[in-house]
C-alpha cells in the first residue's frame, strides 16, 4: 500500500450507479480508493471523550438522529463506553436499540450518557499492538466511520484512528466533533460546551454579585468567584457579562493568560470597596505569577504538614483578608459549572447538535480528517478585550454576535442589563 | 404608663363608626388602648434583616401589595435601607413613589433589594438611647405597624422593637416575617428562602453525580460538593433528593448535627468506588467532630505560617487523597447557591409571597407580636431521616408534602427520579 506525504488531499469522485465513493488522491488505482468502495454501507463507532459538559449528549443526539437518515451509507451505530476504551475492550451500545424518545431526551440530558475518558492512544510507533486491536475490533463490527466528540486530547486521538487507513490498511472515515467547555479549541469560532458554562458564571456573577451588593455595608465586603480553565481565560470572561457598568461586579476577573501581581490586585480590591462599597472577584483556576507558578500552589500545608492542593478562591480570600481584613466569602464552581444543564445555553444546545449532525454529512460525504470538525458561526463575533502586558487585572466584556440565548439570560433577570459591548482585541 | 407582667394577651375591640381598635388587655382605660386608638391609619416600616436569599423580595413584594389594598389602616409604606439599620439612621425608601410594575418585579429578584444587615440591637436596658433613637424616626414618620423579614436573630430585633410599645410607651404594631435558607426557624413547618436552595443543591448534586459517574472509569472518583448549614443540615439533606437508590449520588452526607468520625468516613468513600464504581459527597458547611470542632478546621497554615482558614469540601478531599490516592474534585457552592434566582422552587417563591401577605393582613388585625409570623403547611410533610448515634454517615431523604415544584425538577432531569419517599424521625 501505497503511503503520501503530507496531509491528503482528498476530492469527490462521480457516482457511479447507487455508489457513492471517494478518493484519497487524483490517481486512479490508489489502494484507499479501491478499499473506500466498500464503504458504501458501513457500520459506525461514536464516543464521547474528556471532560464533559452540559450539552455533549445533543451532539450525540444530532449524530445518531441524522445517521439514522443516511442508511444508504451507515448501516447501525455503535456507541463506545467510556471513549475511546470502549472500542480497546470492545464494550459497544448498539444505539439503534433505543427508542427514538430516548435518542430525542439525550438533546437535554447533562454529563456523557455513554462515558466518557481521559485515555490517550499513544504513536502508532510506540503501540503498534493497541492499534491493531481498534482494526480487529472495527472489522469485527463491520466499522467504516468513526466519530469523536471532544477536545483538544480527543482530536488528536481522532487524528491517529485516522491513520490507520493508510498506515495500517483499514479504510475508516474519521471525523471530530468539537467539545470543550474552555473554548480553546482550533479552528472553532467558538466550541459547544463553552456557551452553557458561560452563562452559568455569568448568571451565578450576576446573582452572588447583587447577595453581596445587599449585605456589604454590614458584612461581607469581597466576593471571590473561581472559575474553570487552566489555561484560557474564556470562561472567567463570561463572568464579565453579568455587569453592564465599572461599578457592577465583577469588578476584577483574573486571567491565566496574564501574570497575577498581588500588590496590583490587593490595590484595586481596596479601591473597589472604596469606590462601590464592595468587590467581587471572578477568577480562573489557571491564575498564575509571571514565573508559571499556579496561584492556587500557595504551598499550604495541613497540620501534618502535607502539602494542600486547593483552590485559587480561597488563596486569594485570604490574600485579601491579610492585607485590608475584609470579610469575605467564595465559592468554587467546579464541575457545577460544566454540568449545569439546568441553565443551559438554548444557542449551546443547538450548536452541540448542528455539530454532531454535520459529523455525519461530512462523513458520509467521505471527509476523513480528525481536524474536519465544523465551524461554528453563531458565536463569531466573540471578542474580548483585556488590559495587556503590566497590567495584571482588567475589566473584561464577552461580545456576542447572535446569540438569542443571552438575550434569555436578561429576561431571566429583569433589573439588570448585560454588557453587548463588542470590544477590541482579544485577550 | 402602666406596664404589665410577662407576654400580653391582645384582643380585638369592637369597631366604632370607621375605627377598628385594639387592645392589650381586657382593662378599660389601658394606656396602650388609648394610644392605639390613634393606629387607625398609620405609616409603616418595613425592612430586610440577615443573610438574603432568592425569594426574600417576594416576600416584599407580597407585603408591600397587600399594603396598598389596607389604605384604612396603612397609609405610606417606607423600607429601611440595610435592615434596622436605616430606621436608625433615618434612611427610608418611600415605596409608594415606585410604580406596580418594579414592585411586581420584586417577585422575581434575587438577593435584598433594599439591602439587609447584620445588625443585632442591644437589649433595651443596655442602649435604651437606641431606641429612643428608633422611637424619634417613627414618630417623625408617623409609623404605626413594624415589618422585619429575617431569620432567628432579626426575630430578635422584631421582638425587641416591639417592647417600646409598652416599655417606652410609643405604640407600635410588630410583626416577624420568616426568612431563612437554612430552615431552622422555629414555629415554620418550612421556611421561606430554604426551598430554592433545597433544589439548586439538589439539581447540582443531581448534574455533577452525572457528571463523575460518566467519567469514573478513567478519571475522578470522588466528588465532594460543600453547601451552607452550619447548625442545621437541612440543605445538604436536600443533596438526597438526586439520587433514588443507594447506588445513586450522593452516596454520602455529612450533617453538623452528627459528629464525624474520619476512619468510618473514608471506608464508606472506599466502599462506594468499590461497590458503584465512585462517590459523590455532599458535606454541611458545619460539618464538625464529636468534640464540637469543625472539619473545616483542619489547622492548615500557608507558606507563611498562618492559619488558614478554607471550606470543610478541600478538608475532607485532602483525607480522601492520602487515605485512597483516588483522583477527587470539590466544589463549594457558598452564596451561589442562596442566590441562585434562576432555579428558584415556585413553591418557595410562593410561600414567600404568602407570609408578606399574611404579615400586613395580621397586622390590620392588630396582632403584635415578633413570634406570629406564619406557619406555612405547603411542606407540612417534611421530614428526614438519619442514622444516630455513632453513625457519622447517613442517607437522607427529605419527603415533600405537596410540592408540585419538586415535580418541575423531575421534569428538568428527565433521566432520572426523585425520591419521594416519607421517612421516619428527623435529623
Amino acid at each position: 500500500m501505497r503511503q503520501k506525504e503530507g496531509r491528503p488531499r482528498y476530492r469527490r469522485l462521480p457516482a457511479r450507479s447507487n455508489e457513492r465513493v471517494y478518493a484519497c488522491c487524483r490517481k486512479p488505482g490508489c489502494a484507499i480508493l479501491g478499499s473506500m468502495k466498500k464503504l458504501v454501507v458501513k457500520n459506525a463507532f461514536y464516543a464521547q471523550s474528556g471532560g464533559v459538559s452540559a450539552v455533549i449528549n445533543a451532539s450525540a443526539c444530532g449524530l445518531i438522529e441524522t445517521a439514522k437518515r443516511h442508511r444508504k451509507h451507515i448501516g447501525k451505530l455503535f456507541a463506545g463506553r467510556d471513549g475511546i476504551v470502549g472500542a480497546l475492550t470492545e464494550n459497544l451500545i448498539d444505539v439503534g436499540r433505543e427508542s427514538p424518545a430516548t435518542i430525542r431526551g439525550l438533546k437535554h440530558t447533562p454529563a456523557g450518557a455513554f462515558g466518557s475518558a481521559r485515555f490517550k492512544l499513544k504513536g502508532l510507533e510506540q503501540n503498534r499492538a493497541e492499534y491493531q486491536r481498534l482494526i480487529d475490533v472495527f472489522r469485527a463490527h463491520d466499522i467504516g466511520y468513526f466519530f469523536y466528540n471532544g477536545g483538544n486530547d480527543s482530536m488528536d486521538t481522532a487524528l491517529k484512528v485516522s491513520q490507520i487507513g493508510q498506515a495500517l490498511g483499514y479504510p475508516i472515515i474519521c471525523l471530530g466533533v468539537p467539545k470543550t467547555v474552555d473554548n480553546d479549541l482550533p479552528h472553532t469560532d467558538c466550541c459547544p460546551g463553552f456557551g452553557s458554562v458561560a452563562k452559568y458564571v455569568a448568571v451565578s456573577t450576576l446573582e452572588a454579585g447583587l447577595d453581596v451588593a445587599s449585605m456589604a455595608r454590614t458584612s461581607t465586603k469581597v466576593f471571590v468567584l473561581e472559575v474553570m480553565g487552566r489555561h484560557a481565560g474564556w470562561i472567567a470572561a463570561a463572568g464579565g457579562l453579568a455587569g453592564a457598568k465599572a461599578s457592577q461586579p465583577p469588578h476584577i476577573i483574573l486571567f491565566p493568560e496574564i501574570p497575577f501581581v498581588p500588590q496590583e490586585f490587593l490595590d484595586r480590591v481596596k479601591q473597589c470597596v472604596v469606590d462601590y462599597g464592595y468587590c467581587v472577584v471572578v477568577v480562573s483556576e489557571g491564575a498564575a505569577y509571571a514565573d508559571g507558578r499556579f496561584v492556587a500552589d500557595a504551598g499550604t500545608k495541613d497540620a501534618f504538614g502535607h502539602t494542600q492542593l486547593g483552590g485559587v478562591a480561597p488563596v486569594i480570600a485570604n490574600m485579601i483578608r491579610e492585607a485590608h481584613g475584609y470579610k469575605y466569602h467564595w465559592a468554587v464552581a467546579d464541575y457545577l459549572q460544566r454540568a449545569a444543564r439546568h441553565v443551559a445555553s438554548r444557542v449551546d444546545v443547538e450548536q452541540a447538535y448542528a455539530v454532531g449532525k454535520a459529523a455525519v454529512e461530512l462523513a458520509v460525504k467521505g471527509v476523513n480528517a480528525a481536524q474536519a470538525y465544523g465551524r461554528i458561526q453563531a458565536l463569531s463575533g466573540a471578542a474580548c478585550t483585556s488590559g495587556r502586558g503590566r497590567h495584571a487585572i482588567v475589566r473584561t466584556r464577552v461580545a456576542a454576535g447572535r446569540t438569542s440565548e443571552w438575550a434569555g439570560l436578561a429576561e431571566r433577570t429583569p433589573n439588570k442589563c448585560i454588557s453587548w459591548r463588542v470590544a477590541d482585541g482579544s485577550h
